[in-house]
């Protein structure tokens, strides 16, 4: 069973950042030899996450509201203690969400829903480049 | 043949509804040629989600309840805006829970514990029709 | 041999209890005889996830503390009106981050970040044995 590994890497801005992968991973699968199959997302490093999500402004803005009440910035981390950090919440969001994604293609293309895109999530707090590891199995 | 695509469509009830799944993932694993491997259930769309849960009726009901709490329905979503929908949490929960969810089997058997389900989450407003895709692959 | 399948045991202390599984994780990995690919980890039962943290005492505490306050222990859950058993709660959390994680791996080593390890999240009330399906799958 054929396996290619790829990774792109992205810029994030300072704060909760999410930014629309959906294009790289077409390519990724497009430009590889495996037709049918699954490719798994996932972002190395503790303080990010790949989800999927209806990429517009304002649902953007509602899932960091979200989050902000859910895992707070504006409470006390023992994180911090442990290296002068001030990412305590980032640390909680990302592994509450996890940091992969595992989704289908078939014939190259893949089987997303019209209005759902692909997206890593960002949570650390200093602007930061992301490395993505693309990994391609299959047929 | 180390990948086969399958599909099946779930009816959903309007609101928060949980569907076990379980049977109809065993059906696609038990028909196809494939003996061990992974299946990734993956759900097309942005408002809904796949995970496991002991599925009977006061946990599913204990699971809404806590959704509600950590994903109200009765504050601001600026994606109403967008649309007009009133899915805004709907879109929030999915997101945080993600598409999809890799099982592990081996000779044609779910590794699933006993009192574990695997069900499909939907968390839009009005009542649908969904999508699951079903991605086996292994030997 | 494109399929492995593993499976190691874990045993979890009272209460909500994290444990670093990474090397487990590489043992299985190392001693396959796929060279690359994904690993699936998943948590058979219903009261448990897997995901990745870094894993540092004051983190582990900080994360044990933000799930108390997201899915709280001192509410009631109808749950325990089915078994009798205290762990509404454990179900919740665990249907919430879900019971698997899949992880690439090239020449036979984890392509994880630094600082970032694979934990098994045991959120049950009594101390368990935790059986663990690591599913190679890959070239």
């Amino acid at each position: 069973m054929p396996v290619e590994t790829r990774t792109f890497t992205v810029k994030s801005k300072t704060e909760t950042d999410l930014i629309d992968i959906t294009q790289e991973v077409q390519k990724a699968v497009s430009s590889s030899k495996i037709r049918s199959g699954t490719v798994t997302l996932f972002v190395q490093g503790s303080t990010a996450s790949v989800s999927t999500i209806e990429f517009e402004p304002n649902l953007v803005q509602d899932f960091k509201d979200a989050m902000e009440r859910i895992v707070p910035s504006k409470i006390k981390y023992r994180h911090t203690e442990t290296w002068g950090d001030d990412n305590g919440k980032s640390h909680v969001r990302a592994t509450l969400m996890g940091p992969s994604l595992t989704v289908p293609f078939k014939e190259k293309k893949l089987l997303l829903g019209t209005w759902q895109q692909i997206a890593l999530f960002d949570f650390d707090v200093p602007a930061r480049s992301r490395e993505i590891v693309v990994q391609i199995v299959g047929d």
